[in-house]
C-alpha cells in the first residue's frame, strides 16, 4: 500500500486526528507473533491489570474496550439498575456526542445540568438529584464528570472530592469520563490516583486514543462494590476485543516510562503556548471564552476569519451562533505548528 | 515493554489467537503520522470504499467497525424495523456467542432452526418464516447465514442463491456473517462477489480479525435498498472508530495483492493437511464429525485424550457431552505445527 | 366485596384520583356479554375507528392502548428511527413522569428545552433542532407538545400551527400528548380537529383516563405517512388489550353526546371558579404562579399552610423549593368542593 | 351507546373472547365514586395485598398490571440482570406470542427447548442451562414455566417442585406464567400456594383477564429475594395503572368466594364435556393430539372440516401444517354450547 496522506500536515481540530505514538507501535510489534489466548486471557492483559493497580490502587480492575463511547456506556451500565439515571453536565460527551448511546444501548436516562464551565458541583448536582423512591422519576443513582472537561477545564482534587462526598452521601455513585485523564494528570501534577481512587471516584473510563494510541480505552473499576457484571456487559455491548493483547499492550506502553504524562503534558504545553502567544499578540477581534487548563483553547473570531484560517489549519466551530471555535493540541503538535498558527491568526486579524 | 510471550507457540484453539500479519502492521505504519480527519472522513477509508467496490460491485458501501459482533448487530439492525426477527441456525454465532447482543442492543428476535451441518436451506428457513402481519409474532424479515459456517462447512454459490431467492420471494432480506469470508473465497475458488453480491446477499459482515488483522471488520452493504441508517447506527452501537484510518488501512492491506486469499487459503490448506494426515493414520478412537471444507476440523476423541493433548496444544471442546472437539488453523499455522500435532494425536491414541 | 372507601371524598391532587363516569360504566355493561374477537378485531373497536374519523378526519387511524405513558411511547416510537430524538419541554410528562420509558423502552433521546409556561415555540424548538446528518448527535426528528400542558396552560390553534409548520419545514414530525386534550377542546371552544389534524399535528395520544374512564387511551394517527408499524409496536410495547372491546366502548362513550366536552368543560369551570374566588378573596400570602387556562391552578402558599390544608384536601407540591403547589379539578369536582376549599384556604390565611 | 354485538354468541377461539363476569363488574361499581389515590396507594390495592398473602403466603407482594405480556416481561426483568437469559419451552407464550417483548423491552435472551407436551423437566432445562461465567453466552439465570401450559396440559405439584429444586440448585430462579393459574388450581384441586409458593416458585404472573376480568393481571412476588425493582420496572414498562383501584377491585372479586375456582372449574368442566362427548361419539377422522387437563382441547380434523365448522363456531388453527386445531372453553361456556358444537362436529364428520 502506498502512503496516501501528507504525514507533515497537522491541524487543531482534534487530538484524535493525530496518529499513534512510535512507542505504541513498538509495543504492538512486541506483542505480535505466536498465539495468545483471545478475549483477554492473554499475558499482556494480565500485565495491564498489574500496571493499573500500580496507578489506581490494589482494588483497581481493568476491562480494556475499543472506544470512549463504549467505555462510558459500559462503565455506567455496570453501575446502574434498569431504572437508574445519571446526573451530568449538558455539555458532557455522553449527552452531546454519543448519539444517545447511553439511552439507546442501556436505557440510561441522563439528567443534565447547565454549567458555566463544564464542571459539576454539589449544588449543581442537587438540581437533578432528588426523587428517590418515586416510581415516576428515573432514579438518580450516579453522577458522571469529565476530566479534563469537554470545555478544556480541569477539576481540582478538592472539587472532585466534594462531588464524590456529596454523591456518596446521597447514595449515588461517581463515574469519571477520563477520555483526557492524562491531560488532567499532567495539568494537576499529581499521580492519577490522587484525583480518582483517592478522591472517591468509583469507576472511570481511561482514555488512550486521544493520547497516542491506535485505538483502545479501558473501563477501570476503582470501587468494586460500585460495579457489577462488567465481564458480561463488555461482551454484550460489543466492546470485547478478540485480540485483546494488542489493546492491552498499547495501554501498557502508555503507562510505561510516563509516556501518558510526556504526551499529554506536551499537548497541554502546546495549548498554553498558543494561548500565551495570542494573549501577548492581542490581535484585534480575538476573544477567549474559556480558561485554558489542558489542551484546548476556545475563542471567538470576527466573522469570516475562521473559514479563512481553515484553508490552512483544520479546526471546528464550537458554537456557530456565537462564532466560538475550539483549537485542540495533541501529543504530536510542534512548537512550529503553534507559531505558524499564531502568525496566521495575527496576520488574518490585521496585525 | 519487554515481550511477555513465546512467539513460537501456536495452537489450534482459534484463528483469533494468532497475531497480525506483517503486511498488516506495515500498512498501519504507513497510515501513521500527521493528522487525518477522524471518524471515517480520512483518505484511507475513502480508498477502502473504492477497494470494496472492486470486490463487491459498484453499489457496495463499506462501514468499518471494531469487531464481529459489532458488525453483525449493526448490519442486522440496519435491515430491520423494531418488530423484525431474524431466521438463523441454532449454531449461528449471533445466537450462541454474542451474549444476546442482537436481542439486548437492538431488540432483534432470533428465530433459530436446527441444522445437520450449520447451513440453512429454503426448507429450513420455512420452519420459522411465517406469520407476517400477525402482531403477536416477531416478524421474520431477515435471514442470516454464516460463510464459512461455525461448523467449518461451506455454502456453494448455488446454495446461497437458493436461499436469497427464497428469502426475497418472501420479502425477507439476507445477511451474511463473513467472519471467515476469506476462507470461503479460498475454498470456493471464486471471486468474493460471486457468492455475495451476485448471489443475492443484501449485506455482509466482512471479517478481518480472524484472518490476520489486529482488529477491524466492516459492514458492507451490497444492496443499498436493504439497509438504512448505518451511519447513525454504527455510532450509537459504539462501533465508530475515531482513528478509523487504521481500521481501513488494515482492510486495504488484506485486500491488496490477495493477502486475504493467501492467508485464508493457507489456513484452509493446513486444516486439510491435518484432516488428511489423520485420516491416513486412522488412529483408533478418532472419529470425524463434520466435513472439513475450510479451516476447521471437528473430531471425537476417546475419554481423557483431549485433556492430555491440551498439555501441549491448546484447543476447545465443542460439545462436552459428546467429547467433540474443534481444531482451528490460522494464517500462521505451519506444516510443522500440523505434523507435530498429528504425531501427538497418533501417539496418544496408541499407534 | 364491601365498599372500602368514602365515595364522598374528593380532593385536588389529580384528575386521575377520580373514578369512572356513569356513562362510561354503562358503556362497559353494554359491551359485555357473549364472545367478541380479542385484540381489536371486535365491533366496538371498529365503531371507535369510525367515531375517531368523525372527530379527526378521514385519515385518522386509532390504536387503543392501556395508559398515557404507553400511548406516548408507542406513538413516538412509531414516528422515529432508532437514531431519532424528540424535542420537548423540560416539564413534559415524557421527560419528568415516565421513569425514562421513552429512553428505556425505545431508546428515544429527549432533547429538552426550558420554557416559561410549559409551551414550545419555533424559537424554543430551534435550541435543540440542529445537527441533522451529524452521526454523533441524536437526530432531532420529532417535536412533542402537550395540550393542555403540564402547567395547566393552553396552546392556541395558531400557536400549534406555528409549531407544526416550523417542525415540518425542518423535516420533523409533531406528536401531541393529549392526556388532557378534552380540557383543551373545552377551553378553546373549537372542534378537536381544529387544533390537531387541521393544525398539522401528525399523531396524538388521546387521553381518556383523566377524563372519566376506568382506563384507556388511544394513539390516533392523523397523518399516516408520519407513523409506521403501530400494529406491531403496540403489541411489543405490551399495550395490546386482549379484551379491547372494553377500551373501545369507553372511548366511544366519551365521544358520544359530547361527554368528553361536558366532563372536561366542567373540570375547567371548577378550576376557574377556584381561581376567581381566590383572586376575589385575595387572602394574604397567596400568589398564583401560572395562568389558569384549563383544570389546574398553581399557587404559592406561606410556609406550613399547604400541609395544614392537606389534612382535609389532598393535593401535591409542585416545587418544594418554591413552595409552589398544584390544584387539579376533575369531571366530578363540585361547586361545593370548590367553595369548601376556598373557605379553608382563606381561613388558613387568616381572613 | 347502542349494544353492537350479539350477546348470545359464544365460540371456542379463546378464553379472552369472553367478557367480564357480573361479580367483577359489580366490584368495579363498588370501587367507583369519590377520589382514591392513584398509582396503587388506594385502599383496594392495599386490600388486594392482604388477599394475595392469604393465598400465597405472608411473603407475597402483589403488583397489579394491565396484561399478561406486561406481567411476564416485568416479572422476568425483575429477576434478571442485563446479561440474563431465560430457559423456556419453544411453545411458551413469551416466545411465540409476545412479538419479542422480552427481548425488545428488556433485552432478555430466551433459550428455548422443544418439549412433547409443553412442559419443562429438569432434563429438558439442562439442555440450555449451562455456560455460567462464560461471557460469550447469555447467562441462564431463570426458568419460566406456564401453568396450565399453552398446550392445555398441567404440571403436577411434584413436577413443579422438581423443576424449582433443580433450578435453584443451579442458581436459577423460577417464574410461573399463570395466565391460566386458576384453571390449574381447579384441575389440581389444591390451594394456589401448593403449586406455587410451597413448590418453590419465586415469582408468578397471576392471570385475571382469561378468567372473567375486563383487564388486569398481577405480578406476585413469592420470594422477595428473587426480585428487585418491581416498583420502578412496572412504571417504566408502562404497566402502571393510574386508577389502579379498578384493577385491584377486580382481582379481589376474583379471589372472593372462590370466583376464580368457580369460573375456571366450569371452563375446565366444559372442555372435559367436549372431550368426553367427542370420544364417545368417536366420529371418523377426528383425532385428539394433546391431553385435556384444563380448558383446552386440541384435535386434528379432516381437510376442509375446520373451515366449515367455523361458519358457526369460531376457533383457531393451531398448526396449519398438521391441521391441528385448538378449542378453548371459558367461564361462560354453557353445556348447550358444548352440545351444539359436538353435534355440529359429528354431523360434519358424517355420523
Amino acid at each position: 500500500m502506498t502512503q496516501l496522506h501528507d504525514t507533515n500536515y497537522r491541524g487543531f481540530a482534534s487530538d484524535n486526528y493525530a496518529g499513534a505514538h512510535p512507542e505504541v507501535l513498538a509495543a504492538i510489534a512486541e506483542a505480535n507473533g505466536g498465539h495468545q489466548v483471545a478475549y483477554g486471557e492473554d499475558v499482556y492483559t494480565a500485565r495491564l491489570g498489574e500496571v493499573m493497580k500500580q496507578h489506581f490502587g490494589e482494588s483497581a480492575e481493568v476491562f480494556p474496550v475499543f472506544n470512549g463511547t463504549g467505555a462510558n456506556v459500559t462503565a455506567l451500565t455496570s453501575m446502574l439498575p434498569r431504572w437508574g439515571a445519571v446526573v451530568a453536565t449538558s455539555t458532557a460527551h455522553i449527552h452531546t456526542d454519543e448519539n444517545g448511546a447511553p439511552e439507546r444501548i442501556s436505557g440510561l436516562k441522563l439528567l443534565t445540568v447547565d454549567t458555566p464551565d463544564g464542571k459539576l458541583t454539589p449544588e449543581l448536582i442537587d438540581r437533578e438529584a432528588w426523587g428517590w423512591g418515586d416510581e415516576h422519576r428515573a432514579q438518580p443513582l450516579a453522577v458522571s464528570i469529565t476530566q479534563t472537561t469537554e470545555l478544556g477545564t480541569l477539576y481540582t482534587v478538592d472539587e472532585i472530592r466534594a462531588i464524590t462526598d456529596h454523591a456518596h452521601s446521597l447514595g449515588m455513585k461517581v463515574h469519571l469520563d477520563g477520555a483526557r485523564i492524562s491531560n488532567a494528570a499532567a495539568a494537576l501534577g499529581v499521580p492519577l490516583r490522587d484525583f480518582t481512587t483517592d478522591a472517591g471516584v468509583d469507576i472511570l473510563s481511561f482514555g488512550g486514543t486521544k493520547n497516542g494510541l491506535l485505538y483502545g480505552e479501558a473501563v477501570v473499576v476503582l470501587n468494586p462494590e460500585a460495579s457489577d457484571g462488567l465481564l458480561f456487559l463488555r461482551k454484550l455491548n460489543m466492546q470485547l476485543a478478540s485480540k485483546m493483547r494488542f489493546v492491552s499492550a498499547q495501554l501498557i506502553a502508555l503507562l510505561t516510562d510516563d509516556l501518558y504524562l510526556r504526551s499529554a503534558g506536551h499537548a497541554n504545553d502546546m495549548a498554553a503556548r498558543l494561548r500565551t502567544a495570542l494573549e501577548e499578540a492581542a490581535p484585534p477581534g480575538l476573544e477567549f471564552t474559556r480558561e485554558t487548563q489542558a489542551n484546548a483553547v476556545f475563542a471567538i473570531l470576527p466573522p469570516g476569519v475562521a473559514d479563512r484560517l481553515r484553508e490552512s489549519f483544520r479546526f471546528y466551530d464550537w458554537d456557530p451562533a456565537t462564532r466560538e471555535v475550539r483549537w485542540m493540541t495533541a501529543y504530536d503538535t510542534t512548537e512550529g505548528d503553534i507559531d505558524a498558527f499564531v502568525a496566521a491568526i495575527t496576520a488574518e486579524l490585521g496585525q
